[in-house]
């Protein structure tokens, strides 16, 4: 082959108004000529005319010689092709144009990813099949690196969504914000690389250069740890818009660096053929918004403002937000917010999750706001919430309704952990104490119409786990059952229908995998189910190597014999009549 | 900013043991500079001293003026950051190490996509609830393509998947090919890159640049058009194995191009600093094995011979295959099969199925042969087998217990089509003639356990419809019913039961949206869901504007009454002894 030079012709060559250099490879392909390595030519000068007498000077081609150069697609290069090749080009001299190929010929081939690797790689990830319901996903990528961004912080770890959608000052924009570590400018050129997952990075120069360290086990693996592909953030935003403008700056620098990637940016560097992964961080002092064009992004002007004094902070302002997802976020506002409040509750709830008798005694025990904020035209007022009065999360209303919890935990092979909790909703007097999704739409309600209900209520056929990943929900995978909890064929000690009153859920450890767009495990069950899983009972924090399906008969029986209240209408005595009232 | 020029010093200078040229980029930060533009300082040769020497110059510092130069990141550079400063890096100069930012610097960035977006797209994506059920979705990906590039084939469409799993002939390897149109070099190239799909591509020089033409509608959008990413290819074939050989024969060309992308290829390049997403491909005669390594590739020899004589072909050709995907594929050999043949079953039966009765008059009516060879190390015999021979697929099944079809179209906005059908399957005698999936397992059969169950037979609670994008199943998608076919709350004309004895196939076209791993449709439902949404019957090829649930409701009575044959127990008569058996 060639020697291996650029290929493509810069445009900014071009743009200066410079010829660019423009060399071909030949390899003489004609029968004899026994796999002679191809030869460069310069064509920068060069016409058609001029091009023909360099090849027949290059391969002493006498003048009646006739011969065909060609493409390696077989393209002859005549006066008009000729014009089209580009700097590098691999070409094959023939004696005539159906000649074979006597010996194989190399040609170099770049095959840069395009650009819709970032600004397509959320669109067809956070697929909905449940509708919008795919946008609270988005966000959660967004929550989940502001949690590793500011896992080291020593007071609040603050985290706003900030919906900016108050067109007259510009917008509408997602922009979500923390007081994180921030990023240094390496890092956020690193932010910028497809796929460079913390595992595979360098953070800086070699000197500071350091591997991925895994954190120290913490209960419920709640380390804020969550990222793994190195895709998250990009598919985030690219879902929610068309533009991000990455503004941070690192602990222990007085600078901010700012970088935007944009759809636009792309294209307009494909059009001029520049290049498409190259773009410019901006280094700047905190608050200076010199560079923000004054009539269309006002917003923007006042989150550059907001910077002055913060120690170190990140924002990812999203522009070229989708109508249709300003619309939702508007009008299903408990409905998303809820979503959020699910998928990070024992972040914002800590280990024991939102007990709401306890918390009137202590004060929340997790140091992480996440605060959504809704801006838009005046006369409207914003709407602020915190995430951690959400009360009608599914994970609220299970801590709550039950009276006891039977807690395990499950180790597999390599580390994997799993912590596990069931819990008992008891049987109250006149009814199942069992929480009903008050969002849960459909079939689930009505499906069992066509039987006669015998201990279908409850729980009814839903399943039992809920599933955390490193602490936060993993949204699309469930677990029904494990053998040692599932109902057993007939009724033993315990009442058939208390299985029926249990929910649960799994904390899993980052040795187990979840797809990249984090809405489900690859294969949790089926490692669950693995018969080199162990289970044990976890009992006032000791671990019990025991029968686990003897202690949760037992508990489970415990439960219905403690809990469980049926009051039941006996016979009919007589009528009363109460004077009294 | 700096000149543009290219930044990372390039591998190959290095290999061929000249200096890179190295300049950095520096930006006089001292307040007072008035946000001068930055110098350019070459330091190919300098020293430290000489570095620091070449900046006083170029800054008109005095030599007893104290000064900082930095990285962006606030790095000072010493002597020994000095030594890794890499090309094109944009310094600091500061008064003092503390001084802010006067002005903004722009900071040239690159910030190629990580090779992981190749090797690894492939991993997290056909992500596996269903355990190893993954691998036949990855193998429909190649079968896509190859349907793709043999639609205008005008004999025999032939694609098979060859699993070469003697180890004596090397591997094991996964090969698919097929006799289709084959691939440029130009097209190859382009197969090579990540998310160009056929909506953006141009497929050659620019006088044969052609834009993506759109294939005419054809019954059932059985259109073998089934791209649409330009992602499913290296996503399959990195979730197969760790290589891939692409070899290719475009029809009308007398070359054989061939392409190899690995991962130990990538590693290397990144290794050695060299362009990551630069490779060669190789052109040569057909049968030309020359560059075959003879120990290790037996196998890869037998293919190369086999091209001779074809006109155009192309094969892909996975090795590193997981050992588990190995076993995987001997072990379950008829699950997936018959996986494949279930996602295929319109291509290769035509547009009306797998029609039993009527096979044995006409010969099939397609003309795509899909075969599946197993080879394995002597003396174990090769398994052959063409997936059109499978008889236990859910359509087979489907479409050889059902009496009547009932027709109809659904047209959405901006040309968007599906075409419907609704089988009955009748109660005969003593049961319900409802296929059951052979393989379906666990909860499905017993989860009715705690019902007295009435009307729960047949389909049960199994959704109606399954559902083909473009002809081909997309597996994980199904539509439940619609208003206009579901179970009325109390029973009419029709007894309920019957509407338990239907299933269903949603043909859409290629206006919905599916996922990029192809494994669930985007939003086909809420489309359909849609008030806009006009649904028609179809009779004998007729649409009929006309009251779909009236019709429905009509046929599905037409139905029982014509094909249900209850046979009711109706009380003892007496024994009686046959005296002629
Ligand atoms: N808010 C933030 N503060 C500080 N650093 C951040 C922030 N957001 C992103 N980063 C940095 O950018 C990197 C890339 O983020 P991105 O979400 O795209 O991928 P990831 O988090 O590494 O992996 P995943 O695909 O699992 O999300 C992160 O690893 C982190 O180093
Ligand atoms: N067997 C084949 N014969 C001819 N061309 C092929 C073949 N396989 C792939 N190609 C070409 O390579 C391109 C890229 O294939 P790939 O499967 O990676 O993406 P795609 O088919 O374009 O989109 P999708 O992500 O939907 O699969 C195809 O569009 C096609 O032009
Ligand atoms: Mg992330
Ligand atoms: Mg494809």
């Amino acid at each position: 082959m060639c020697d291996d030079t650029k290929m493509s012709d810069s445009g900014a060559e071009r743009n200066r108004g410079i010829t660019p250099r423009r060399t071909v490879c030949v390899y003489d392909c004609r029968p004899g000529s026994n796999a002679a390595p191809p030869r460069t030519i310069d064509i920068s000068e060069a016409d058609y005319s001029g091009f023909l007498q360099a090849l027949r000077q290059e391969f002493s081609l006498s003048t009646n010689e006739t011969f065909v150069v060609s493409t390696t697609d077989r393209g002859e290069i005549d006066a008009e092709l000729y014009k089209e090749l580009v700097d590098g080009k691999t070409l094959h001299l023939f004696e005539s144009a159906d000649q074979k190929l006597t010996a194989a010929t190399e040609e170099r081939i770049e095959f840069l990813p395009h650009y819709h690797t970032l600004v397509q790689c959320g669109m067809y990830e956070y697929y909905a099949s449940e509708g919008q319901k795919a946008l609270p996903y988005a966000f959660a990528e967004l929550i989940d690196n502001a949690l590793s961004a500011t896992a080291a912080n020593t007071g609040i770890r603050s985290i706003e969504i900030r919906l900016m959608f108050d067109e007259s000052q510009g917008g509408p924009a997602v922009v979500v914000m923390d007081n994180g570590c921030g990023m240094t400018s390496k890092q956020l050129n690193n932010w910028a690389v497809y796929r460079l997952s913390k595992f595979i990075r360098e953070n800086g120069m070699k000197r500071e250069e350091s591997g991925y360290v895994r954190p120290d086990p913490v209960p419920r693996s709640l380390n804020s740890d969550i990222s793994y592909f190195g895709v998250g953030g990009k598919q985030a935003v690219f879902y929610i818009g068309q533009s991000v403008r990455m503004i941070s700056k690192p602990a222990g620098s007085p600078d901010v660096h700012e970088f935007i990637m944009s759809k636009e940016d792309f294209e307009r560097k494909e059009m001029n053929k520049e290049e498409i992964y190259s773009g410019f961080i901006r280094n700047r002092k905190p608050g200076d918004y010199s560079h923000v064009k004054e009539s269309e992004e006002q917003f923007l002007r006042s989150i550059v403002t907001e910077e002055e004094g913060k120690e170190s902070f990140t924002a990812v302002v999203i522009t070229g937000v989708q109508q249709e997802h300003v619309s939702f976020l508007k009008h299903n506002y408990s409905l998303w917010t809820r979503e959020l409040a699910h998928t990070y509750h024992y972040y914002i709830h800590g280990v024991d999750g939102n007990e709401q008798k306890k918390k009137r005694i202590s004060d929340h025990v997790s140091n992480i706001d996440i605060q959504i904020v809704l801006l838009e035209r005046a006369p409207r007022v914003p709407r602020v919430m915190n995430l951690r009065e959400v009360e009608n999360d599914m994970q609220t209303l299970y801590i709550n309704s039950s009276f006891s919890t039977f807690e395990f935990k499950a180790t597999g092979a390599g580390e994997s952990l799993v912590e596990g909790l069931i819990r008992y909703h008891p049987f109250l007097y006149d009814r199942e104490t069992y929480p009903v999704d008050p969002y849960a739409l459909g079939p689930s309600e009505d499906e069992d119409e066509d039987c006669v209900i015998l201990n279908s209520e409850a729980r009814g056929k839903r399943p039992i786990f809920e599933c955390f990943w490193n602490g936060r929900l993993i949204p699309y995978t469930t677990v029904s059952e494990f053998e040692w909890c599932a109902r057993p064929k007939k009724a033993g000690a315990v009442p058939l229908e208390c299985y029926n009153r249990i929910s649960g859920v799994l904390f899993a450890n980052d040795r187990f995998q979840v797809s990249t767009n984090k809405l489900t495990f690859m294969d949790l069950e089926l490692q669950l189910r693995d018969n080199n899983t162990i289970f044990k009972r976890v009992l006032n924090g000791q671990e019990l190597r025991v029968n686990i399906q003897r202690e949760f008969t037992n508990w489970l029986k415990e439960c219905n014999e403690r809990f469980d209240k049926q009051v039941m209408f006996q016979g009919f005595l007589g009528s009363t009549t109460r004077t009294d009232v």
